[in-house]
């Protein structure tokens, strides 16, 4: 067996030739082959295509068996790191955007329906029942924030008794669940009026970074890139018949909106003014702040008809 | 903002908008970019391929929320399996055909040099001097098998002075490493002859299966695979000037070469007959094994030049 003269561009653009183009084609389609058995049609469907992927990836690169090695250790390292408060694994699948690509095949876009964005790690299925008018932020840290919008279909039809949770991280940047104390703050939901509208107090949202002390922050600084994410309130959207809407709203002027959401998660449409308000401005609901300022933002839903409804 | 009426085929076949087709191809573009400030261009040119191919997986096969979670709890079961003496994430990647495809690049095949195969888990260092002629076995239990070859380069010159290493598991399917009482056995090494030469005792390889108790071995249940590698014989040849050669030689006829190597090991120049000598057939060097049947290889290797040499 000897090498051919001919030689063609390999996917990356580097020259391989023929022959070598043919063996290592010879052997996706081998591997892609030895999952014709698997009893699940979807489960032989995504091994394929994982394996195609994976495959054109180490050839594009030309991937050395170095870092093949590298990439070995930084996998185990990731493994290690991980336990029932740490998922390093889903960082990883978010800083690389892989998150935010299967937000986006799943949730496409509807005619005007809200845009969903990532759900991130730090909701908590039992948050209180605040109810509208109250206060999420129950004692956290930060500014006070007043929310105010409504929920309707895409037809305009307001959606009445549509579940609305909100969570969001206090002024240091911390989620309840990351507080040693086990208390709840910084969450709860509520359900729409009759004309579909809701209302309640929460904190004005703030930049934090995502956990950055274990191989993905080792990952973001080797690549130059910011571990935060920019500021944003969580919310979940639940109604009868129609598509669940997980999304945030983002805050107009962050700066972090020009460096960069660290998990991708800003759409345009989702950021909301949140306009500071000076100490004394009346509320809306007649609360007394003393002498702090707050702001208010205003967010009106738009859910997507529920699959197959 | 509204769907258009248009659609396109997704990469995967499946139709999607061109709207939604847009904003995946942007999301892509996004991660693809937070790349560019990345200090290492390797680096860079790596992260930006991973991100490609990762995200062209998402959405060629319209990876559902579920799926999605169902792959991080794969990875995090991936890592707590793996530790000093178990590595997951290589048998991973040995099954999905990533570790030979990564040794199919970089090792392209030159003129008649030997082909390479990969490396596995169970090389060890410090393996014992035998010497030409000397026994690999090391007391390990199994049929005797009797290799004899020579190691040339790519004009035809013998290398004298090689150093040839050479691993296996014995007749049940294990490597000494996998024994409990620490003793070195199956494995070895010696150096050619000035005429390029080698001849060495060890057994005659069987076929094993690679550990499949963990997330791997499930894998590939589901996927009806057998954990099973074909039999083989580890080789490791090194010499001066020349590019270091790691590969096996497999076993004509054995059945396990049909059913598939489970790391897709085999090439066929690579498949060598091992012939059965009945008890009291003499044996090249006058060993005497009594009533016992043996077998006889020949392997001519022929190593590459080094990079660069
Ligand atoms: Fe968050
Ligand atoms: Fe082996």
């Amino acid at each position: 067996m000897t090498t051919t003269e001919e030689s063609s561009a390999a996917p990356g653009g580097r020259e391989v030739s023929e022959e070598q183009r043919r063996i290592e084609e010879r052997l996706t389609e081998q591997v892609v082959a030895s999952f014709a058995g698997a009893g699940d049609a979807r489960l032989r469907e995504v091994l394929e295509s994982l394996t195609r992927h994976l495959h054109a990836f180490v050839r594009d690169v030309r991937l050395t068996e170095q870092e093949w090695k590298q990439a070995i250790d930084f996998l185990t390292a990731t493994g290690h790191i991980t336990d029932d408060k740490r998922q390093e694994f889903i960082l990883l699948s978010d800083v690389l955007g892989a998150s935010m690509q299967t937000i986006a095949v799943n949730n496409e876009a509807y005619r005007d329906a809200t845009e969903a964005t990532v759900f991130g790690p730090f909701f908590v299925d039992d948050a209180p029942v605040v109810g509208n008018g109250g206060d999420m932020a129950g004692g956290a840290p930060g500014e006070p924030c007043w929310v105010e919008g409504t929920v309707r279909d895409t037809d305009g039809t307001p959606v009445p008794g549509a579940r609305v949770e909100v969570w969001e991280a206090d002024e240091d940047g911390f989620y309840d669940v990351q507080y040693d104390d086990g208390r709840v703050a910084g969450r709860g939901h509520l359900f729409t009026e009759p004309d579909g509208s809701f209302r309640f107090w929460c904190l004005t949202p703030t930049p934090y970074p995502i956990p950055h002390d274990g191989p993905v922050g080792r990952l973001l600084e080797a690549a130059g890139r910011s571990p935060v994410r920019a500021a944003h309130l969580h919310f979940m959207v639940t109604a009868t018949n129609l598509r669940t809407l997980v999304t945030h709203i983002f805050v107009e002027g962050d700066p972090q909106l020009e460096i960069g959401d660290s998990v991708f998660g800003v759409k345009e449409s989702l950021v909301k003014r949140f306009e500071r308000q000076s100490p004394g401005t009346p509320t809306p609901d007649g609360r007394d702040l003393g002498d702090r300022t707050w702001t208010k933002a205003r967010f009106d839903i738009v859910l997507a008809p529920a699959a197959g409804a």
